[in-house]
């Protein structure tokens, strides 16, 4: 759906945590970036060549791909000034962005005037139902974070390549802006309307094959109060086999949220585990997944060793060191 | 903004459940109904006088409110016939469904031609924030289900009504289309976009005199797989002092979920507790709200008084025998 391969647009992005999706991108797809192009300021850096909009096109690049998050929801006039180049250029645009490509009236004249598409992956294109609870045949794993931006995405990927590469059938559903710009398909939960995010989910996870796993993107926290009525849909819609927490032991207060503490791995057990089994009694915890970017290695490997004896669960962090502890541990609850 | 009074329009609704909108227009604005239009087949009854569209008119009423959920979100042939006769006679519309009446062409040319409005109060009227966490000023008492439809509205409705008649400060907030209908503003929380629901409800229950208590309308149940994260949303957004248990003692299973059993009221207390305490560590659960509509007066005298020992919390039946020892429980916290 939309064109390969990307130029990463990371604007003005204050940190690497606002360029989550160029990220995402480079780290799953990296053969679908061909490069970066940074503005004065920016403060993120995906490590792939910088270029210019005519070096990128040169290199093949189809879309730019807005790959930050933008502040305050406002496209500012310095980011419009690519934008528009970048269409003049003849590349396709696409975002996640809250506010909409095609709600710009600059940017939606000159895509016509240059005959050139705008993707919102964040609009959702399809009419969910209400949610109706009726188990679904197949398997389901559902991540669920301490906090937001700890790494769910991440783990759910690195969960389904490790199945894909063993030969069993698993399927990455993605939840997010990130996840629909790197897969091409899924669920934007976020913009989905309340009565019908549950509904969402029970529809990105259809009935499979008994051995059939779905990896489902989480979204938020339970603990995250601006979030956290996304993340209960997951946990209720998506009828979830098995969580898998997620964590960042760096973090001294919920993102965005300063004065909020993060919940305990314990705590995010047991509340999400109650949640669950609401939805599906046979759910389980079956893992942990540490997001041990922020520490070296050797105080790595100690988080994960203190948090896996203290909880009696596999803790790794999935990006440093493999999913399949976790993958392993979901096969061995068949 | 509406114009009153409404003539109460229940189509052909199946059961009074179905008729919730309406129950909540006659039971707490009586002076704003002078009467209701049944159609073949209606089994709901608000005991108002069934009235034609001409002898509504002659009585007074200026608008048709809808106040029965339409089967499966279409707007029937049906009652199309029904609601542009009304237009035709002079009525304005007002409905709180799904599908809108300004998104069917013919409501829309027979509103254009009458010079009559329509009314569409579900959707969202503001451009909500993100939910910032911040402690507001000012009090707040959020009554949350072992159920959906057991009674939430009405249990905040009664407690502002009381605290009024007391002298005391007091502002019911509405959540849904019932209590939009009734009050006049309101956020239409189902049908906001996911990630603005808990912004929305810091929205609406903005700082205030230390010594006022908003009393907000509550949504689904957080044991609901359908809605509950509508629920957890104002759970966090609301950010509560004290929490309502509210309970109907005689249903066997969730509504709309065969095979889902309702928790026990010890679970809902620990679960909303716990959560509320994210967003406000000084939440406390003050009472228990039970709807005994399927009782009689011995039998709804026995199950109060069986929850209220086993509970030790205030329990009434806040419609039945009034809100005011609710209210004495929320003033003794202070």
């Amino acid at each position: 759906m939309i064109e390969t391969p990307y130029l990463l647009f990371l604007g003005d992005a204050p940190d690497m945590l606002a360029a989550k999706v160029a990220q995402g991108i480079r780290d799953w797809r990296p053969e679908n970036a061909v490069g970066q192009y940074r503005m004065a300021g920016c403060k993120a850096d995906m490590k792939l060549t910088d270029m210019t909009l005519a070096e990128a096109k040169a290199a093949g690049a189809k879309t730019l791909v807005i790959g930050v998050a933008n502040r305050g929801g406002i496209i500012s006039a310095a980011w419009k000034e690519v934008l528009i180049a970048a269409l003049e250029e003849g590349f396709d645009l696409a975002s996640g962005l809250h506010n909409l490509l095609r709600d710009e009236p600059d940017l939606r004249e000159a895509a016509e005037r240059t005959g050139q598409a705008l993707h919102d992956v964040r609009v959702p294109s399809v009419k969910y139902p209400i949610a109706d609870g009726v188990k679904r045949r197949g398997k389901r794993c559902l991540p669920v974070g301490t906090d937001c931006s700890v790494g769910k995405m991440y783990t759910a990927m690195a969960m389904d390549r490790d199945m894909k590469a063993r030969g069993l059938k698993s399927s990455f559903r993605a939840t997010g802006q990130t996840g629909i710009l790197i897969t091409g398909e899924g669920v934007p939960l976020d913009a989905v309307v309340a009565d019908f995010m549950a509904g969402s989910i029970e529809w990105l996870t259809p009935d499979n094959d008994d051995d059939h796993w779905d990896m489902i993107e989480g979204q938020g926290s339970l603990f995250h109060v601006s979030y956290s009525g996304v993340t209960m849909a997951l946990v209720h819609g998506g009828q979830p086999d098995a969580l898998i927490l997620c964590h960042e032991p760096t973090r001294d207060h919920m993102r965005g949220l300063p004065g909020y503490k993060l919940p305990s791995l314990e705590t995010l057990r047991d509340m999400a585990l109650q949640l669950a089994r609401v939805g599906n009694p046979a759910c389980e915890v079956v893992g942990i997944s540490v997001n041990t970017q922020h520490l070296d290695d050797a105080a790595a490997k100690a988080c994960l060793r203190e948090i896996e004896d203290r909880m009696g669960l596999p803790t790794v962090d999935p990006y440093r060191h493999g999913a399949d502890r976790l993958v392993d541990a979901l096969l061995a609850m068949e």
